[in-house]
Parts: structure tokens; sequence; C-alpha cells
């Protein structure tokens, strides 16, 4: 059903700010009705001859849908696949794509004529039409009148939500731990981030309703967010993944306290599922080959429950295909559509005409099918990868499983680490003492490219409480052994240092870049680094 | 001379806004110094290994830099030449540039594996290194460490540049008529422009000076601005260039009342010279092929002057390689320059990897020398067409020259245009009677793209004062009739119907994209509309 059409059809230009508001229709809006027109001579625009385009024709050699297997549980296998890919003498299998200036049908077949004139903030004809059938296969929105518009990225995508939602001095809601450039975007407007707690889904929806209810607008001098800006998938830094239930009762809460969500979702295609250690791995040698059951097998995005219309969907290119794509898309309703193109309009216009064709490109190459085979595959990658890394730690330390007990951990299955038992060898008094003391924890990320870690530096010989030095002091140790990680305080929500805020000692490490011997490596320098750090006594 | 060693050096940072003092610093500061270092693990940033980029290699087909011919005036080379570019059996002559995923030298060569990574919001290593270059060659700052930075175009540009300089509700100068996406873009955060009268050279210094001098706080509730925007070549849509004496004369009043001037010059390389009637056009048959005497006699950018840092240049590659390039820079001096980088990061962050890369190589293969000779080929294909435009115009209607006596055209090489004497027949005592009245008029333009014509309706038969309807009929009665302009109304600083605002009847027509075929048929059309329309009583 349409939005329009609903019985209980919700207002939504009401949570559209000032700003929003203020933006002007289009200029274009007059001539529109012309444009289309056949024989129409058009001397209205400033757009150059495609004649002097420099770019006759781009080409590309690009990878095949299947280039990765889509199982990453057969270890062997898998991993003589990555390692294929960082192989001198790899032999990639390859198809082409080509872009010529003109084309017989300029609107349907993508042609650098078009592509690299000025063009809509909607995007190539071609490409919106993909986007569309995508969104509508795999995140099967609850209402039939969706709208899909391109953007740069999903920090360009979040930063036009925001200032389309938010008035300047408003408070949105967020996890606890986030994306730093999403605070960072909206702070020269005083617009700010209110935590949510979390546990191993990431936000946690009683706490959502407490800080909803209990919000006192007289003494936060602020008004109730009516925002909320969310990674439901692989959530960054602590790589929770949110299932349908949890979803369901954000939504609801979202519902009754008239909230939109801002679903940042760059990872959601990195579903790995629940880490086993290696000796429970169970091999896997006839992957389901039936794309329908591999789309019923993620997390649904809220746009499955949104029949009111009040979820805008970030989707980037930047984790599928490369970040350097600098393309995305939003899904939402077309009031929120509305707003969101003009205000592109006035400011990055549509994205690189370089960048949409050569993707549209390779889309249409691929197609539907070939596109989430290739999903798949990559999937199957970064599960692999997660397996190798934690695995890796494992080798480096010893691994006690127990139950989160506080904080955002709670109820989570956590990996307490502690110093290897020698197999051999005596072992001092003093070790016997300290050994059993966790180094540090982490719970295996369920989605994403990292693990995010906390150091108990409370268990550190010479700890005093209220000391907060150790998190930079130990990263700079990390560092200068070479090892770049990063500190847990770029990721936390309440960037005021607050008694109430997420403790320290927290590390995000990505396994998504380096090669299995670096990787092996780190995890080798972060064993001796930390090791020492706890005997610098 | 650095700015910092200036005998007395202006204090720049006190023309940040409030937003951009607030925008923290980078994030990434306490990494840098690790970043550089060999053998570093680097686990920090989320990035995909290129191995999962599925491009592997990216190649094209381009121009070579001398496509086109550097002289217009050779009229029937340059037309067989305009012809050629559109022609089915056209004969291009290109090179072919190709970009591989891995280099061995990845910061200097370019590569896709950085390319299409996360990247700075300064730009890819080897385009910094060519803009700075050619900055320092063509435009020639007048300080020595200037900076130079990427953004995806100048409205892009512009929107980064005016939220660092203006606080909401602040007033900035420019031109009377102007780009109108330069007002829409920050008309939401209450940032208004206000006008100032031009003439042929574009905006006129003793009126700024009034405007300046007569600034009225208290009146206005408005403080005065501090902020110009500026398009001083090919100004939109006038066409109109601004010599070195005005331009002197402007900057030295922006430094008397410490003014940042956003001189934005996307249309620099289509310096056309003054129109000649066809007649009167000399042959020139061997160019000065010299480019050292070619940028001398391009006018100067305000960079020239700058001497105390208070410039931001906007380029972009637009309208030099094509709009959907979606890349153009900032040069500045460095106080700005970082601020505008935080922006940057946190909204677009780096420009589209596959835009950078191909319009990298694409500069790298054809050296400076070969940039600056399509530029200068390209130079001559505007002045080709808009020679052309104009002759068409001579040819369905009688022009007379005058010289503009109010307004903004005043002392300006003004055409009157008048409808065409019949050469052979009767002519009724009615048509006798209004045939010399002009119908409209224009100061062709010398630069840029566009013809900026005003039509007399106050000379139209049943024309009443204060009827202000005709333009848009007018505007409608071409559409309808296949022939699509933009509306003057489109281009007033002043959007408020204002009595002392510009007044109406303007159109600007583009004479940048359709073949001679349709640009003659454009001005037929033209013709008899206009005609009909003055006719109508």
């Amino acid at each position: 059903m349409s939005l329009e059409k609903q019985p209980n059809a919700v207002d939504l230009s009401r949570h559209l700010s000032d700003m929003a508001k203020a933006r002007q229709t289009s200029p274009l809006k007059g001539l529109a009705k012309y444009m289309g027109r056949p024989n129409m001579i058009a001397l209205a625009g400033g757009m150059p001859n495609p004649g002097y385009f420099p770019f006759s024709t781009i080409s590309a050699d690009v990878l095949v849908p299947d280039s990765f297997p889509v199982s990453s549980s057969s270890q062997s296998s898998s991993l003589s696949w990555l390692w294929k890919i960082f192989g001198a003498g790899s032999k990639e299998k390859t198809t082409s794509v080509s872009i010529p200036k003109y084309v017989k049908n300029p609107r349907d077949d993508v042609n650098l004529a078009t592509a690299l004139q000025y063009g809509t903030a909607t995007g190539l004809v071609p490409l919106q039409k993909f986007l569309h059938e995508f969104v509508s296969k795999v995140y099967q929105p609850a209402y039939a009148d969706f709208e899909t518009l391109v953007q740069t990225g999903n920090t360009d995508g979040w930063n036009r939500a925001a200032l389309t939602l938010c008035n300047p001095g408003e408070v949105f809601l967020t996890e606890e731990w986030t994306y730093p450039s999403a605070l960072s975007s909206v702070a020269p407007l005083g617009i700010t981030a209110h935590p949510v707690p979390m546990d191993k889904e990431g936000m946690r929806s009683d706490s959502l309703r407490q800080i909803l209810e209990e919000w006192d607008e007289a003494a936060t001098g602020k008004k109730r967010p009516h925002v909320m800006y969310t990674v439901p998938v692989g959530q960054n830094p602590s790589g929770a993944t949110m299932g349908y239930r949890r979803k369901k009762e954000i939504y609801d809460i979202c519902v009754e306290f008239d909230i939109i969500i801002v679903e940042d979702d760059p990872y959601y295609f990195l579903q790995e599922g629940v880490y086993q250690p290696k000796s429970a791995r169970t091999r896997k040698d006839s992957p389901d080959d039936d794309i329908s059951h591999y789309i019923a097998g993620l997390v649904p995005s809220y746009l499955k429950l949104d029949y009111q219309g009040r979820v805008i969907r970030l989707d980037t290119f930047s984790k599928t295909i490369a970040p350097g794509s600098r393309l995305g898309w939003f899904t939402c309703n077309a009031v929120f559509a509305e707003r969101l193109e003009r205000a592109g309009e006035v400011s990055t216009q549509a994205p690189c005409g370089f960048g949409q064709s050569l993707i549209t490109s390779l889309l249409l190459n691929w197609g539907f099918e070939g596109y989430v085979r290739w999903l798949r595959g990559l999937g199957a990658q970064y599960t692999a990868r997660r397996d190798f890394f934690i695995d890796a730690f494992a080798e480096e330390f010893d691994l006690d499983l127990s139950t989160g007990q506080s904080g955002a951990w709670r109820g989570c299955d956590v990996y307490l680490a502690t110093e290897k038992v020698k197999p051999t060898g005596e072992m001092s008094e003093k070790f016997a003492l300290t050994a059993r003391r966790p180094l540090f924890s982490f719970v295996p990320p369920t989605s994403g490219m990292f693990v995010w870690l906390k150091v108990h530096f409370e268990n550190h010989p010479k700890f005093r409480k209220g000391d907060d030095s150790n998190e930079m002091k130990l990263w700079i140790a990390l560092a200068e052994s070479g090892l770049l990680i990063a500190p847990g305080w770029f990721f936390a929500a309440d960037q005021e240092d607050s008694p109430d805020g997420p403790d320290d000692g927290h590390y995000r490490i990505a396994f998504s870049f380096n090669d299995f011997d670096d990787m092996k490596k780190a995890v080798q320098i972060f064993g001796r680094v930390v090791r020492e750090h706890f005997k610098d006594n």
C-alpha cells in the first residue's frame, strides 16, 4: 500500500527542520514540463557540448560475480581463496565493461555524453532503476511508494538527513559508541547526540524507552529527541547485529514517541554469524545457492517494518564495491526524498559521473543475481577474516568464554583473554598470582569489519581508580611497536568526560584490510605489548 | 613571500564563522605521526582490502590536447572543426590511459588500490601536485604559501566556503545578477545576498564602495558584509569579464573594509574577447603558440593581487573537462584551507576516486603544456560559438550598435535588435511606425557560455507600466514553439520583488551545447515568437 493511502497516515512534514522547510522548491519546476518534449531546442542550461568531453570511451576489467566462494566454513578452501587475492601470480577471472560517449538510447543505456554532463541529484536513470529493484527485492519496504535517491556516501547521507530533520541545538539519539563523523558533521550547528546504552544487539530498547519516558525538557533545556541515528548491523565500533525482534521493539517505541530513524547500514552484507571456536567450527560443503534463501537469512532492515514511512535508510557502495566510489543512496518516503534532493542540488549536485557510470555498468553487467552473488562471496570473505583474526587471539592468549555481567556486554558471550599458561616449564609464583586475571575481553563481532575490545587496566598491578591515562599509554606503546589501532575515545557518543559515559580502555581493531600474515603479526605485537604493559611494575 | 612573514599580516581567523570554529581538529592528528612509518601494520581504519574492489583495471581513450585549433578567427577552418565534433563519421585523434589496481610506487603513480580506497579530503597526491603547479604557473598568487584542496565542484566549494565564513543571518555581497544555486544553497541558514550594481566588467567598484560606506547596521539590522561572492569572468548570467584594473579597485576596497573574496571562476578559460561583426572580423592565420603569451593574455585572477590572503578561489573541471567530473579545487591561505578540509571530511570526504584517478591520468598524460593547449582550443571553440550565435542574430534582426545609457549596460557597446527591414516588397504603415523600436538588446559576452539579453516589453503597443507578466508570457510562448531558454528572474540576487531590484524582461541563452543547425533554428524561433509577441495587438 502506498503511504498516503494508509488509514492513519503520519504527518511526516512536521519533522522537517526550519532549514529544510526554507529550501526553495526546484527552480526547474517550470521548465520540467517542457524538458522531455521531442524536438525541443534546449538553450536554458549551461551545459558544454559533449564533443568537448575529452573522454571518448571508458572501459574496465571487472571481477566476475563468483570471484569468491559463498562459504567461509570450509576453512582450507576459503584460506586458499583469501591468499589468492594477494598473490602476485594470482589469476583473477574478469569480464570487461565499456562505456562509449554516444549510444542509441541515451536514457536507458549508460553513456558518457549523459554521465559526464550535468545530471539530476537523483542519479543516472539506469542506476535509479537498479537501486529501486534492489531495495524492493532485498529490503522489502513495508510501503509501496518508497523512493531511492543517490548521495555521495553515507557520511554525506547522514549529514544531509540530519540537517533536513534537526534544527540547530537539537539532540538526536544514538548508540553509546558510534561513528565519530556522525557526531562531528553536525556538531558545528550545535546538534548533539544523546547516547543510548547497548548490549549484544546494539541499542537497547528498554533503555531507549526509559530515556524517552524520563526526558525532562526543563532540566536538560532540550526538546525530547525526534531523530535517531543508528548503525544496526556490524555496529561501528562494537560489531553488534540487531535482529528482527529488537528492531520491532525499537520501531514501535519510535512510533509511540514519534521519532524518525536514520538507519546507516554500510555493513549490512557483512553479516558473519556467531563466532565458533576453530575446533567447534562445522564444515559446510554444499552451500545453499538459492538467492531468496540467502536474502531471507539476512536480518531485516528497518524498512521492512516501516509501515509509517519514518525510516531514512542509508546504503553505500563503500564496503561492497569500494570506498572511493563515494556513491550511496537514500531509501525513504517521498516527502523527505524531495527535500533531500533539493539539498543535494545545491551542494554536491549529482555524484561523480565517472563513478556513477562505471558502477552502473558493473551492476548491469552482473545483473541483480550477479550482484547478490558478489555480496554473498564478500560476506563469506569477511566471515573467514573474522574467524582467522579471533583464532589468532586464541593462539596468543587463553580465551575463556563467560557471560557478560554488566554494561554493554551484559548477557553476551564474552571472551576473557588471559596470559597463555606455558604448556611446559615452570611458572613463577608471581605469574601464577596474576595470570588468571583477564588482560582484556571482547565479544566477537557478528557483522562488519571490527573487533571491539576492552583492556582491563583495573587488573594492572599499579592501577589507581580514576586514572584514565592508560588507554593512550598503551595505544602509544602499540604504535611504537608497529601496530596502529583505533583508541576507544574516538567512538564515544558522549564526547564530554561524563561519569555516566562509557568507560575507557576500549580499542577498535579492523580485520578488513591486511593480509593474513600481517593480521597474525598484529595479534602477536598486541600480545607482547599488552603483556609488557601489565608487567610494568 | 609567505603570508605569515608579511610585515602587516592580517588576522584571517577572525573571518571564520562560529560553525567553522566549532569544527573539531582532525581526530587523526594523533595517528598521523605514525601513519607514514615503514612496516607499520595499520588496523585502525575501516578500510576494505583492495582485493575486494571489483575493478581490476580502468582504461580510457582520451582526446589529444590539440584536438581543437587555437584560433577561432579563421572562420571556415574553425567551422569545419566545429562540425567535426558532431559528425557521425568524425575521426577523433585519441590516446589511451590505463589505471591498474596495483603499482610499484602507489604514492606517486595513479592506481586503483589508492584511488578507490578511503582518501584524504585534500585529494590524490599526484593530483595535488598537478594543481599546485598549475595554480602557481597560471594564476601566480601574490604569496608563496598558498594551498590547494579538492572539492566536488564549485557549488560544493561555495557552500563550504560560505559556511566557513558566514554565520546564520549574515549578508554577503554579490553581483546584482548571479548564479541561483549560490543563493539557494545558503538561504536555509538565513544567509542572504546584497546585490552590487554591475556594468560591462561585472561588479562596479564605485557602487561597492558606496554600499559599504553607507551601510547602516541600525537600519538594515545586519552587520556590514565581510564576504563577497563573485563570478568575475564570463559572469553568470551576463557574460561580463572583469579586467585587472577593476579587480585591483575591488581588491583594494576589500582590504579597506576587510572583506574576504570568494572568486568563483568556472569560465576563466572561456575568454572570448570582444565580439566583432562578421564583416569586420580579421583573419589570424598564424596564432601565437607560446604558452606564456597565452597565459599573459588572460585576465588575471584575484589571486595575483592577493597579497593579504583574503581570496578563496574556486576552480572546477566542469567546463574544461566535463560537468560530471564533480571535481574542482580551492586555492587559499592555510588558515581557511584547514577549516575547509575538516568540513570536507565530514560531508563528501574525498571526491570520487574513479573521477579523481581518471582525470589525474588524463592530466598527467597531457602534462601541464598539453592541458594548457587543450584549454586554448576549448576557448577558441567557445569564441567561434559566440560569434556564430551572434552572427545568427544579425541575420535574423537588424542590429544597431549604440552605447548603453543606463543601468548595468551604461557605457557598454549595446546591440539593439529591430525587425529586419524587408529588402524588397512593401512596408505597411503600421510596420513602419513600430519597426524601428528595438525589440530587444544585448551586450555580446566577452567570456563564458551565455548571451544575456533584455526584451523591451515597454515597446509593446499594449504595454502598461507595472505589468511584469510579459517575461513569463514570452518564455512560455517560446517553450511552446520548441525553444527552451532561461528566464531572467532565476538570476536576480535580490529575490524579493524590490522596486530597486533589476528590471525584468531578461533571458539567458546558452550557446555552449547545441550544434550549429540548432543554434540557427533557435534564433529563428526566437525571432518569429518575439515578432509575434510584439504584433499581438
